[in-house]
């Protein structure tokens, strides 16, 4: 028996439970908790059906004036902090809609005529999460932005390009960095296309079948700025998939970061010492001061796990349900908001790294040139000699061997010595095998050579301008 | 001790292992076993690289000719299943590249020219998820299809709407059906958003840095029918984004199908009994032939796990790889494979099952009848009679607790007994108390009212006439 | 161009980043806004080692007393809510050293000997998570008591027992609650078994590699209550697993949670009917009185995503990590800290709901009876007279057919026409046929019937007195 | 409108389904393609199945015989490849059943009696992973053995200790590894865990409720080996516990194998070179013969997504699943066959590598120099003098801030410099500032001193003897 057990319940189960049941169940169930952040989207829910059912003559225009006032003044004191918020209420609705009616008497009772608690919320997190993927979009665009300064300062900076951690080929840091710039333009297209779903109003849809008031859904969906009304209402009540697709989007964004922070934290490394970061972003140690452990890039890499754990949440909770309106919806929020917050401050703190990165040019260069970095150079030129690729491979594949016995680079094989491995090889050889011999031979639209970085620095400067 | 341990290699570890390490290696690290699958895209591919070659003068236009006639050759070896395949030879670029030049001798080793082994997988897998995707969309669109005639032939069948599996409000099959379609159509939009990034070429990326040969990649891409070169040759091998995002999109779409599955599997329960399957499409009993098990939707809800499952592989896969290629990137394509798979059988059996289901109505106004499901057309009734709609709730909140104390339907409630509730009910309350009053009340964009199902189904149908 | 743009960054942001550079760094890197739960187990913690670093000469006994005085102030100070925490000092341990070094001046600067945050973090966490999962096992143990007297209640009640939704057998209510029995149990176990591997001492190996002081690890461990010390430094602060694997038993028991939740959800739908909820585990609707929806188990249905998700978030996280530690690490604290709460509060809504349980015997009764469930007998008991096993099947599946056709069930169709289809059946088939002899006769270790239920309860009852 | 479309179904959707319906249901439902793989597990299952009948006198002991010789030339047939395997007949079960009454007539038809595919299915399952589990231990204490003689070969060996990737104290390599023994003893330790509760036997279970028959559960269950027959008939058919079980306990294994693996290829690569790999299990370049690319290590960190995958898709499977049986269950073997030879594949990977590393000592230790990774020594040797830990860090700090400046090692530092720092330190500080002086300090239980490396050698080989 390994546990300990004690009769006292309170030191069982931690005191947690001493609530009594209705108290239990009250917190166990309120969203209030959570979704209090969502109380200016809705207000201005709310708000826009008044409007309309004003408009529609649904209530009258005093009625309406009376509940807009009433809804600023709450939305002031919530602000303010003035506002006293209750578990009993349940949910951000029900807290304001109790306040306009203690505010303006039985007016405020109206204004749920033609609405369910279950469009309300809908509409609510759709407002919330199109703010929330317009300020990310604006960080993703700072991020590239410091990214094409970043690549333009160092166009020609050499540094050895990877595969499987083993130096491959020269390349400039000009281009490594456009490849992040890349990828975080993926990113960007993938919430604007979110956005489009998004962006779709669920109001009117009421419990799950519509309501039976001549309401206007198109009126509402004007007001708040959607493209259009959701076409069923049950699909309108029940669809979280705009919730999904901002984590999937984010996973993607957060595994690219993830990306990032690798190299950041090896290039940081004393074995690679490729850069060196801010020391703002970076903690020492009081005991060993020259150690920068670069905690941020370490943290956002972790964090990636996060927004993936989310995402895996958010599908399991919609899998088997029936529609269309279940409780298990309400643990909808705290992911999106959560995966929000971490996307939102590790953009943030990219943005600031990025520009303050400084290259150590000669632990690059130096890294470059080890590892016989230009062979496929070599095997280039042979085969623009006239031979045939495969063969040109082997000659090189002798030519390296030979050079690592003798313990020397290629370009230190001296020209009669290269002739024995193969007779096309001749004195223009040599110019082929420097680091900027081979960076500025890749010359083609995508290729590592620093005009066509600036190039693509260029176009994509053009790009971000008509975002 | 638990476990069994015998002295026998081959026992104890089930004689996986008695290989030899150089064997065993080679199977562990070879592709060949499920990359053959894309034999039909790497000829495809390596013809436009071909062709390009050709008319950049790189190789001459007799040996072009020859190359691509080889690679047809092979091409119909392998369709015909008359192909050697190797384990040895690792992967199907070096298979095909090894029976190439056997066939034609020398130019086979040409073909390589100015192209990588990276950027050429990633060719292969963008033209094999193009294509997949391609099918995919078809077969959403014949689910789709279906369900608009499923819809339409039902649009005044009356079913409970549930919220909470409580039944809330009448609502027609028919509108239920459209939310069904809804999900889709977001699918098919998600999949068309993939289409774009997904349709860029890679090719010309060579190992990471692009290549010294005057290649043109706007050549290739046009002749492999992709909208344009990827600019940034690191991020053009690396990137695995397009899988990911597949497979987001299809566990969204299995989220989908998972829900339907469940209401389903509810719905031909002996408790509900609102629909039949065809046989087809359901396993019996030997002993119980009465006992139709709904195999296939239940197969369908458990598979959504298994797209989920290959997701969240994906995302791990790519975390925290450092640029440029690494051997990880290997694990892609079988989750790629069998997701695709799963999908397309799963929309199949829905594009099956759709049109054959029957509505046992009886059975589902039944159920729509009790439950007081017009409450709220009655509490909407005395709010159009001039009470604020929070005291209207409360009067029908009583008015129901009568009724449930008598036993009887609100429609039974003598009207008498109804003015002592609220004196604004009157003689035409009756009405609206009906099922199909109810239904009809609804009738705004999105409503569930029966004239609203037809206008989104005609709407929906000229929409899928466009794609 | 989708998105909203302006000038002012606090708009873009949200105001999120107004900070400066320092102050978001400080936040975004410090961990006291959610370590500082872990107050008890750092002082804990810090008392063991003063005591040993006293034990063992490091510290004189007149130090000891007064770091062991000042921490049980602070400790009270902080239960009280009379602690200044800063976010500046980063985290609970420094929060405290720095109070510590405050109350009693120079002497608190020893306690920090032999010892680093690396190797406290992981006992901190460690002493934690044994007592949660103490807390946890009791509750696990409150819920089965509460289903073996729920079990014992209903030993007799029939309810059909499904395969695929399809009535298949009639089986005890009893014996389905001990089937959700069954599943706790291996919970417990489960977390038994975690336990084991979790009540190891980190304490003592520092940084990462032990100290140089003459410390005694031993004596430590067996202070706070743990089995040994880890058997290697570089392990012990690294080690995550023990959170992974609460993670994972918290994810199958919230699978567990989730099945029985999708029962009650099912069972109390209008259309089962099977029991009833206790008022207080449901909302109603102010206009629907009579509707009841089933909120907590819902909840429960939908917090199994949330659970799985940390799993796959603290997988994800520890993916790829190089030794030692790394600042990833602290990712790991949030997801324990919400699951435990999770797992906690959902096993406690189980303890109180499973008493409050109505069975609605009827209704249960009658949906057994429907289906031909006792098909399966029919064939045993042809069996029983000589028939083979496949044979007699055949034989009831004709019976069955026929009971359909005539629309009878099968206890009424008369002799004769049972001895048509086989002359092997007689007049005693008739008792064979019903509810209580189907259940009666699956009298084996297991099996459905009463007496076998009532034996397994009085085996669960005195395992559980054994604990 | 994007994507292509043809009147060709067939080409459409790939000719995936010109199967005509009946044919595609056989195809998506049927299990045999893949539970073939449980042949032996269901014969020996039949086996004891059908002695327990003889021994109960349900068949007679002549009937036992023919069934037994039957089922054992099915088994010899299977293993010969002489098997005629059927989709129409769907599983394994219904596979051999009908071959056996093919075989021996009309008595086949009898050994279905008192057993249902449900509980045949589950034996099966828990047979075949009890199996695989015993061997998955064997090669994890294969390895484990390879490690501990890896760790005495290289128990003085020097490396840097990092964290956050930055070097922070000297450690031996024995030490080192004997970390990754440690991950892989809990590794074996959670597979003990969880094969005890898959050791017991569903058989006798039937559908789901028992057997009217007078089965004997402990005979099976002790012919099968099995510790006991599973308490509850209903939890016996539904539950897949064990199954999620060892998809965590494996996943947890691949998050230590991915660790693994990041350290190899981190120290593979020319900017650590701290070991060297057999050629084996690096794939070389054609054209770049020094290129080591570390393959295996890379795919098994790209394999611990993979058995992540399996884990998530199986949890989601079960999640809401109402008991008994459903369809959805046949998902759970694909994942489980999967990551079982995954899981073995990669630990046997490592246990060939592992006796296979190559330190490169020189290049270790002079990463080890680096980075001041004596400043704690120095900072413990002050407190020693009888300065407080915090006043002897600040000491250290300032001294090492000096060393930076001056670009000198600490030991490099002359005794009247330090004197100035502190006049603690004296002439005997040199020891202490020495790699090897450093490392033989931490010399307590779990330190990385080469004579506690050794002594945790020893404890692990004579628990490894237990096993």
């Amino acid at each position: 028996m390994a546990h300990k057990k004690t009769q006292d319940d309170g030191k069982i189960w931690g005191g947690r439970f001493s609530e009594g049941t209705n108290a239990f169940v009250e917190r166990f169930t309120a969203s209030i908790s959570f979704d209090k952040r969502l109380y200016q989207h809705d207000i201005d829910g709310s708000i826009a059906h008044a409007k309309m059912l004003a408009k529609g003559g649904i209530i009258t225009d005093i009625e309406e004036s009376e509940i807009l006032a009433g809804l600023e003044d709450i939305r002031k004191e919530i602000a303010d902090d003035n506002f006293e918020w209750s578990v009993k209420l349940e949910d951000i609705h029900m807290n304001i809609e109790s306040a306009l009616t203690k505010k303006i008497g039985e007016i405020g009772k109206k204004l749920h005529t033609g609405r369910s608690r279950n469009d309300q919320i809908a509409t609510d997190i759709r407002l919330y999460a199109r703010d929330q993927l317009d300020q990310i979009s604006n960080i993703i665009t700072l991020v590239q932005r410091n990214l094409l300064d970043l690549a333009e300062r160092e166009s020609n900076t050499i540094i050895p390009g990877f595969t499987h951690l083993q130096v491959a080929q020269p390349i400039t840091f000009g281009h490594h960095m456009m490849a992040w710039f890349e990828m975080l333009n993926r990113d960007f297209e993938r919430f604007q296309d979110c956005r489009k779903r998004l962006n779709r109003s669920p109001l009117g849809s009421a419990a799950l079948a519509g309501t039976t008031f001549p309401i206007d859904r198109q009126y509402t969906a004007d007001l708040l700025g959607f493209d259009s009304p959701i076409p069923n209402s049950l699909d309108a009540v029940s669809d979280r998939d705009f919730i999904i697709e901002i984590a999937a989007a984010g996973s993607l964004l957060m595994t690219h970061l993830s990306r990032f922070s690798e190299e950041i934290v090896l290039w940081t490394s004393a074995q690679f010492n490729f850069i060196e970061l801010p020391d703002e972003y970076c903690t020492g140690s009081s005991i060993m001061p020259q150690k920068k452990n670069p905690d941020v890039p370490e943290l956002v890499r972790g964090k990636s796990g996060r927004v993936l754990g989310h995402l895996v949440s958010l599908i399991t909770l919609m899998k088997s349900q029936p529609l269309d309106y279940n409780k298990d919806n309400q643990e909808d929020k705290e992911p999106l908001f959560d995966l929000i917050d971490t996307i939102k401050d590790c953009l943030y703190a990219y943005s600031q790294i990025i520009p303050a990165i400084k290259c150590n040019k000669i632990s690059m260069r130096l890294s470059a040139t080890k590892g016989f970095s230009t062979a496929t150079d070599l095997a280039d030129y042979i085969v623009k000699k006239g031979l045939a690729f495969r063969d040109a491979h082997e000659i090189v594949g002798k030519t390296v061997a030979y050079a690592i016995r003798e313990g020397i680079d290629l370009a230190e094989i001296p020209l009669d010595k290269f002739s024995e491995f193969s007779p096309l090889i001749e004195d223009d050889v040599f110019k082929v095998l420097t680091l900027e011999g081979s960076v500025n031979a890749r010359s083609h639209f995508g290729g590592t050579a620093p005009n066509q970085v600036l190039t693509s620095i260029e176009i994509a400067r053009s790009n971000l301008e008509m975002r």
